[in-house]
């Protein structure tokens, strides 16, 4: 494989598998990098670990304990998910589901292996469209955060720089999913939705999203 | 105490104990973080954890295992730390004690705490003229991470913002021991060497750079 490498941040979903495929389809080696967070369930970490494997990528998971982040929907199974209609998600400011500053985390950890592992590159799946509620997805904080680490680390200041990548930031759903079917992403392993079942639950955003992804590229959802 | 908050990025140390005393002097109602992320030692932790106390902070401190900065001499006991004359401290380049991404990691989890707790600033002890070697200690480094959290996190992006502040940046050791001893801080609790014996060592570059600055001040130095 190529020396050029590159840090993919790695939930399991179809967007970050997507940029995985991306990732070595743009000549970079991959190291795929999944956090463990305290998220309700751990079927993303299971879908991520078999996705690094499928794509032969380095595979780094981190447990990480964050206590307060349990104010998120997402974390505290107590709490209710939201279940507006499809039309209105990313409409009514910051949802519920949002995860304070996990994007930023995220990004950190992965610039903090890229530099260690000398990576020229991280790349997320962040989307500005259909997640346009979550501050930590828009353009603005990206654009920040790129410069940040080009700056404080070693990597970043030496060298072939530190890039944040962001190729799925301006795509629809729908463009995200034709994009992984041209990438031959195995999309049957990848898992969306913001449940832990046996199947995706089809009423949280995340699943309604994604359905309305593949209804408007003309696919049949393998997952 | 006030109902404006700061979290407090508290590594037990000189640095990051002025800055704990300095937010509560400057009204706000500090949080402090310590992050356990594998130092050759964990008496730093036992200072902050005595420290937060003695300054009736909330102390949060959080566990990370990040495998990959094994790569730096500051977390792998079989490396030797550098011993160089002071003068040539922050002159030669990063050096081999630099932690890849630390400082972006921290700020990042100090700025996900804020955000959950509803703070208004994150503080930091970084030092741009002692640790110049540090590419997470620049300035440029540091007001890029400011514009990325105020831009990606809810508490930044609505009502009061979310500020990075430094302090320290831009003090020289003297100043900084003069800062301490004017708040009062605890001093004889803050332990700066790099080892974890009884006493500090007397000759890594933190120990060094702290008898300088005690010196320098005119003051005893208490630990």
């Amino acid at each position: 494989m190529s020396s050029k490498k590159a840090v993919v941040l790695l939930s399991g979903g179809l967007d970050s598998a997507t940029c995985l495929w991306w990732a070595r389809a743009k000549g970079y080696t991959p190291i795929a990098l999944s956090v463990a967070y305290g998220q309700r369930h751990s079927k993303e970490i299971v879908s991520a670990r078999k996705l690094a494997r499928l794509a032969r990528a380095e595979f780094h998971v981190l447990r990480l304990d964050l206590p307060w982040l349990r104010c998120s929907s997402l974390m505290d199974a107590g709490k209710a998910l939201p279940n507006i209609p499809l039309r209105k998600i990313g409409k009514g400011g910051i949802p519920s589901t949002y995860v304070p500053g996990r994007n930023a985390v995220f990004l950190a950890l992965a610039a903090s292996l890229a530099d260690a592992a000398g990576a020229e590159a991280v790349v997320i799946g962040a989307n500005a469209l259909d997640y346009s509620g979550y501050p930590d997805c828009r353009p603005k904080f990206l654009s920040a955060f790129q410069k940040a680490v080009s700056a404080g680390t070693k990597q970043g200041s030496q060298g072939k720089g530190l890039r944040v990548l962001t190729p799925l930031l301006h795509l629809d759903k729908a463009a995200i999913v034709r994009l992984a079917g041209r990438l031959g992403v195995p999309l049957q392993w990848t898992w969306s939705c913001y449940k832990g079942s046996c199947r995706p639950c089809g009423a949280c955003d995340s699943c309604k999203l994604r359905a309305k992804g593949f209804e408007q590229a003309g696919l049949l959802d393998p997952a």
